[in-house]
Formats: structure tokens, C-alpha cells, sequence
């Protein structure tokens, strides 16, 4: 049979080269100050520096650790840096990646019940945990009629959400024909772009995705949508679908879902809420407001991954009822058919989701909870939204900049009154410093920059000289 | 600004707690042979030993990583065993797992080119050396007109193919208009059933996709797909993808992709060629006639996560002109607007995928192709097809077993000459054993066993177990 020769780490490298790399972690974590925020790198200088062929011969695993602090480190732009206050954070903490860790330790795949019962039984309990720990309405539990699962980001859970609604509204797959032509879906002008990302995957088209205006919070106009709906049924088209937001990414608008589900009751239309950053804020009983409407919705996501302190990715997405979601992306070759999905007993996350197969990502989840505590994951997020509040403050109290729309929670949308150009060189002079890193939007056509709070490792102290160095910047 | 009280894991805690979690996993692959490697759990009993509610308070991690080994593991399905035989593998490996931690512990976002060029970079680094170290068609280097990204799976690499195919026979995104029912896709009655899931995902309907029949080899009969396309031109249709299959799930079959290439030429059709699991194989390049006609493909996809020690997910994705698939997935919000970009010197990975953000997978790549060198991947990857070649063998000379299929590579597709009722049962009982786990399909309408040799840690004395384990249980 051949040598028994092998290339493979053996479990005691795998222990010694383990250790080298989560002490390489640990220190990266104790010096990431020490770093500029946003990469310096020139397009094509990582590659520059990377050798034209793989190599014939394997390598010491060394000399591998070393060349990522050599040649990677200058290219990374430090996302777990407390003074990374752009887009939305995409939060990693201790339990979250030793979590992700065991994950690929353990290597299994979800795609099945049957492939890995710990893997889907853990994932459907913290989507149950979630329910109770954010408030949301029981109808998302997966001992009623809809359930949760884990998504990679908040673009596939709206895609899910849009075929989910396809579905209920044609058939879809039981027609087995393509798309018409005629379905029209809804979203405000200021939701994410991953809504007609999704609408050009679905085939409805990105013609056929309106984007209502919105009031001066940056917040859906119910009364435009409802005209617009009705416009379209008048034109002989097929409105389906609604997305609405809490907490936009341009300026976390949060949109009057009561008054939008009334609309979308009344003409059966599948609602979507997508609260991919705002959503964490529920964890407070004294944010939970902003999920007013909630129990009318079909669908919900919101991001572990981006403000819940758990390693992308982790996008939550829950339904109302998953008979239209399964409908829709239910395909059971016979190479995947087994006794326990025949029997209806339990979860086959595989028709929940875009891919088949799937990682244990509910390791991390599990961690994360444990690990703070309702009690912790609440604290940590009042602090945010407190030293946002606090940001807020100050730029309300300095004569040369203004606030560009509200401040909820933890972004806070601001400019210096002297137009976009100032405003263009302050951004890109503060994130050339290294000292922090932010960025920007456009609100009214002015150019606006964004500096969000919600970084695990952000404290008063980095939020407080993040304002100074703004307001130096602005002397000059 | 309130109190500076934190929850969060101090870098000296995580270096502790850290070398805990890698101690587990190397423990855990050195003692992974004494588990049964199916779950023996019932569906229920994982989340049965979970509390009903999530700990208000945090929790001491040592106590989290102790329920790791009591709950979870008794309902992992062990797929990183050296007797795990079944599907296709999802293989992890030292140098991959740590490669995966490094990502998860840097937690950098690459939507963008900006937010981290590292992770771009060395992606289409590692990305252009597998061109090389396969032999795959310069067309397919980032260099030339097309290129390669990372995707999380074989079914989203798929589904992109179709985007872009659509895009290419339709404009899609410029018409912005809806599909229209009338577009026709193809592949053979033995493809992978993501096939259908993207048809369905992309608005073009089950219906419209035309499942081709097969030879006697499993393969797909270029004759009638021939004959097929032109029935759907007459017809009124407007047939524009084929996706021809090197390897296929079932049997390992390999579609004649020069002929469906010709016919895919004459009529302008975007041919996918689809080998995730066997793609590997061309490492060696006495396995490289299983890519003949891959230089006529418009796209190609390999998964060094099933046979390439890679973890999941690390799905490799090759386009031989990228521009239909950024048209199609393009979407650009003033948020992420940034000069990187506007310049074009840089590729952004968003635009060549389903989801927006993604995480630094290159890493685990790099740290394999350097662990392993391209002689230790190829030396392994000739095992493995020496060894199923081997258990062949050994079927085909005993009385009781018959081949099912041709064994091109490394999974072997054989049965009990006594018919269903026996193999399901030779199955059921040897899957109960623990002492391995094999799967099972339906080819020419009969039950069959497969077992695939592509384990990380399978050596020959496995393989040798398994067919006496087998022998016995059929002597029973």
C-alpha cells in the first residue's frame, strides 16, 4: 500500500505551533494601539513582497509565523483597533475566536442534522436564547411556526428574506417557472445596497426594487410607500415585498416599522426588518423600542458580528413561519437523503440558507453569551451608546461643526460647517495620522463623516482623544 | 464618562485560555480515532442538556470549554476522522486551522480592497499560484482578462456563474428589468443538486433548468445536449449556461467537457465547469486529463476544502473575463466609495460574490500551500487514489460485491450483489459500528455504498480496516 510517509502536523506540532500563534494573538491585541488604524499600503505592495511560486517544498511553520507579521501586517487595515470608529465594526473578542477556533478544530459540517446534531441542536438553542435576550416576538422561536438560523452576513439573510417572500407571493417553486417580470419589491433610498444586490440575484431587477424617499430623520415615508404600492398594483405589477430599516448604514435611521407592517398587512406583503448593526442595542430593555412594529414582520436579521463582540461571520435570521423559506430552497438529492430528515423530527439548516454546506459557528455564539453574561453584553453596549451620546455632546458644542442627522445610538453623522472639501481633507489628513479611522456618507448631498462607537475594545478614554484629534485636525 | 469597567477577555487571559483550547484540539485529534464517527445522539438531545435560558451572569471559560467535551462532543459526527468515508470530505489540517485562527484573530473585513489590501492581495496571490499548481488555463490568472476569489462554497460559485452567465446573454443589470421566464440552463441528470438551488435562487426557475441524461459512466451525453438546445431555440427559448461536472457527487463522474465545450462555443453559452471535489486531483499531473477542455470554460470552481486540507470555507472560483460577473454583483453606496477603488488599480472582492463582507480567508491557504510545498499535497493526493484504487481492487474480487462505476479517482462506488434491502442494511449496520461512515446513492435506480478516500488523516491501515469491517458485516 505505499509508504505511510506524511506531510501531516502531528498533534504535538499542532500543540507548540498552536501556542505560538495564540501568543502571536495576545500580543497582537497588547500592541494594536501601536499601529495606524487604516493600512498605508500602496495597491500591489503585499503581492509586491510575496514570492512569484509556491513553494515545491513545505516550510517550517516558523518562518510562516513570521513572514504574517512581516509581510501581511503592513496590508491589514486594524479592525479590532479601539480606534476604529468606520462603517460598522466587525467585532471579534476572546470567547468569540477561541469559539471559532474549536470550530475549526472540530471541522464538522451543519449542512444536515444528521452530519452533525451538536452543530444544528446548539444553533437553533442560541437563536432561541436570542429571542428572549433582544425581546423578540415568540413567533421567531423555533417552537413555533418560524425559527432562526445563522446567515454569513445581513445581504444573504435579505436575499433568504426576498425568496422567502417570492415564494409565498407566486409559488415560486412549485411553478417551477422563471421569474415574470412583474414582482416589485420596496426598500427606503437610504437602506443598505445589499437590497438591490439581492434584487438583481432574485431576477426581480434593480428596476423593479423601488427606493422610497425618505422624511428629514433619513427614515421611510410610510405614506410614500403605501402611494407607490398602490401605483404599481394600478400598472398591473405584483408588489411583494418590504424591506425596512433599523438603523441604516448611512446615518442609523431607524424606519416607523408599525405604520410600514400596516401597509404591508393590508396588501399581504412580505416585511423584512433589517437591524443588521441597531439590532444588538436590544439587548437593553431601554433600546428596545426601536424594535416597535417588530411583532408584524415576517422576517428579521440583525449581526452578532458586527456589535455583539462574535467573529464574522454571524448574521442572525429569524422568520415568522419557514414553510416559505424551506419551499423555496429545499432541493434533497439522494446522496443527501437520511432517516432523520425523513422524519420530519428535525432541522436540515441546508434549506435555510444560499450554500449547502455550513461551519459550527454557533461555537462562538455559545462562547460569547457565556462568557459576558446577559449582564456584561448589556454593559458594554451602554457604554458605546453613552460615549456616542457624549461625542454627540461636544460636537454640538463646537461652533464649527454640526450634527447631519440624529443620533439613536452609537453613530454619530457630523461635518464641519465649512463644506464638503474641508471636510474630505479633515477625514483624510485624521486617517492618514494612523490615530484613528473613519469614514463617510453623503446626507442632503453633503458630504458627511460617520464615526461609530462600537468597537469591543473602544473606551471613554479612545472616544475622548479620537474628539481631540479631530478638533486639533480642524485648527490647522 | 462613567466607569471603565469591562467584561472583555484581557490579552493574558485569552493567551491562557487560548493554549487551553489548542491543548483540546490536539488532544482531540489524538484520541479522535476511539469516537464513533457518526453522532449517536437523537434528534433533541444536545439542546435537551442545554438550560432553557441563557446565564445572566458571565461564566468562567474553563467551565464553557469543560461543556464543550460533556454536551457538544457526544452529538459531533467526527468528521476530521481517518475513518470518516462519507459525502465528500470537509477536511481541516494543523496549518489550516491555524491559519483560520490568525483570520479570526486579526478579525479584518476585505469587502473592499481599502479595508485591509492584505486580504485582498495575498488572495489573488494564492489564487493565481493554484492556476499554476493545478495547470489551469492562463485565463483564469488575475493577470489576464479574468481571475480567481474565494468563495464559501461550490453552490455559491455556482449560483455566481449563473449571475454572470445571465449577465452576459441579457445585460441584466443595465436593462434593470426582471427576468423573463425564457432563459434555459443545463447540466446532467447527475449533477450537483446546487444546481438547481441556483436556478431556483436566480429567478430562472427548476423548470428552465434542463437535467441532460447520462452515458453508462455517469457522464453527461453531449449528443443530447446538443439536441436539447436546439429544441429550446425552436421553441422560442433562449438557452445560455451549461454547467459540465469533473467529478460528480454521486459517482465521480466526468462530464466529456471538449465536446459540451464545442457545443457551448457554436452557441455562445457560458460553460461551468464544476469540479469541487476532484479539481484537487490536478495537482498531480497524471490526474490533469481530467481538466481536457478547460481552457474553453468560462468559469471553473475547485474546493480545497474538501480534498486540499483547507477548512471550510475556501471554495476557489475562476472567471475567464470578470467583467460580467462585477457588472452584475456591482453595487456602489456613497459609504463605500473610496479613492482605492475610483482608481481601478485595485480589485474589490464584494463585487465578486454574493455577501458584502468577508473574512481574511487567504491565510489558511497560504499556510497550507507553505506547510505542505506542492510535493507533500501531491504526495498525499496520490494516496489516497492509490488506496481507493486499491479498495477497488479488492472489490472486484470478491464474489459478493460488485463495482457501480467507473473509479476514476478516489471514491469508489460499489454493492452488495443481494440489492437494496442488503446494502441498506450492510450500511446501517456498519454506520452504527462507529468503526467507520460511509454514505450512500441511488445509480441506475439501485442502492449503492460510496466511500471516499480523501480524509486528511486516512492512511492505508484505515482503508485495510474498513474493507474487513465491510467483509465481515456482509459475512453476518
Amino acid at each position: 500500500m505505499g509508504s505511510e510517509k506524511t506531510f501531516h502536523m502531528t498533534p504535538e506540532e499542532f500543540r507548540r505551533h498552536g501556542h505560538a500563534v495564540v501568543d502571536w494573538i495576545a500580543d497582537y491585541y497588547a500592541r494594536i494601539e501601536s499601529y495606524p488604524v487604516l493600512s498605508r499600503a500602496e495597491p500591489g505592495q503585499i503581492r509586491a513582497s510575496l514570492p512569484a511560486d509556491p513553494p515545491a517544498k513545505g516550510e517550517p511553520f516558523p518562518a510562516i509565523l513570521a513572514d504574517v507579521e512581516k509581510l501581511i501586517l503592513p496590508g491589514v487595515t486594524h479592525w479590532q483597533s479601539p480606534n476604529f470608529y468606520a462603517y460598522f465594526p466587525s467585532n471579534a473578542s476572546g470567547p468569540a475566536i477561541l469559539g471559532d477556533l474549536l470550530s475549526s478544530g472540530l471541522g464538522v459540517q451543519g449542512m444536515l442534522w444528521a452530519t452533525s446534531p451538536a452543530c444544528t441542536e446548539l444553533e437553533t438553542h442560541m437563536l432561541d436564547w436570542l429571542v428572549h435576550m433582544l425581546g423578540l416576538p415568540q413567533k421567531f422561536l423555533s417552537t413555533s411556526s418560524g425559527g432562526g438560523v445563522i446567515q454569513d452576513t445581513a445581504s444573504s439573510a435579505s436575499l433568504c428574506a426576498l425568496l422567502a417572500a417570492r415564494e409565498r407571493a407566486t409559488n415560486f417553486a412549485s411553478n417551477q417557472r422563471g421569474c415574470d417580470g412583474k414582482l416589485v419589491a420596496y426598500t427606503s433610498s437610504q437602506a443598505h445596497s445589499s437590497l438591490e444586490k439581492g434584487a438583481q440575484i432574485a431576477g426581480i431587477g434593480r428596476n423593479n426594487l423601488r427606493l422610497i424617499e425618505v422624511d428629514e430623520t433619513f427614515a421611510m415615508r410610510p405614506e410614500a410607500l403605501a402611494r407607490r404600492v398602490e401605483q404599481d398594483y394600478r400598472a398591473g405589477l405584483v408588489p411583494f415585498f418590504v424591506c425596512a430599516t433599523v438603523g441604516t448604514t448611512s446615518s442609523n435611521a431607524i424606519d416607523p416599522v408599525p405604520a410600514i407592517a400596516r401597509i404591508c398587512g393590508e396588501h399581504k406583503l412580505w416585511l423584512h426588518v433589517d437591524a443588521a448593526m441597531s439590532g444588538t442595542a436590544a439587548l437593553c430593555p431601554e433600546f428596545r423600542h426601536t424594535h416597535a412594529g417588530l411583532e408584524l414582520a415576517d422576517s428579521y436579521c440583525f449581526n452578532p458580528h458586527k456589535w455583539m463582540f462574535t467573529n464574522f461571520d454571524c448574521d442572525c435570521f429569524y422568520v415568522a413561519d419557514r414553510k416559505a423559506l424551506i419551499q423555496t430552497l429545499s432541493v434533497l438529492p439522494e446522496y443527501l437523503r437520511n432517516k432523520a430528515t425523513e422524519t420530519g423530527a428535525v432541522i436540515d439548516y441546508r434549506d435555510w440558507q444560499i450554500p449547502l454546506g455550513r461551519r459550527f459557528r454557533a461555537l462562538k455564539l455559545w462562547f460569547v453569551i457565556r462568557h459576558y453574561g446577559v449582564e456584561g453584553l448589556q454593559h458594554h453596549i451602554r457604554q458605546h451608546v453613552a460615549w456616542a451620546q457624549k461625542f454627540a455632546d461636544w460636537v454640538r458644542k463646537d461652533d464649527r461643526f454640526e450634527l447631519a442627522a440624529p443620533v439613536p445610538l452609537n453613530l454619530v453623522c457630523f461635518r464641519h460647517r465649512g463644506g464638503d472639501e474641508i471636510n474630505q481633507s479633515l477625514m483624510d489628513r485624521l486617517n492618514r495620522s494612523g490615530d484613528l479611522y473613519l469614514t463617510h456618507t453623503r446626507l442632503n448631498e453633503r458630504l458627511t463623516l460617520r464615526l461609530c462607537v462600537g468597537q469591543t475594545n473602544t473606551t471613554a478614554r479612545h472616544v475622548e482623544k479620537a474628539w481631540k484629534r479631530i478638533q486639533q485636525e480642524a485648527a490647522k
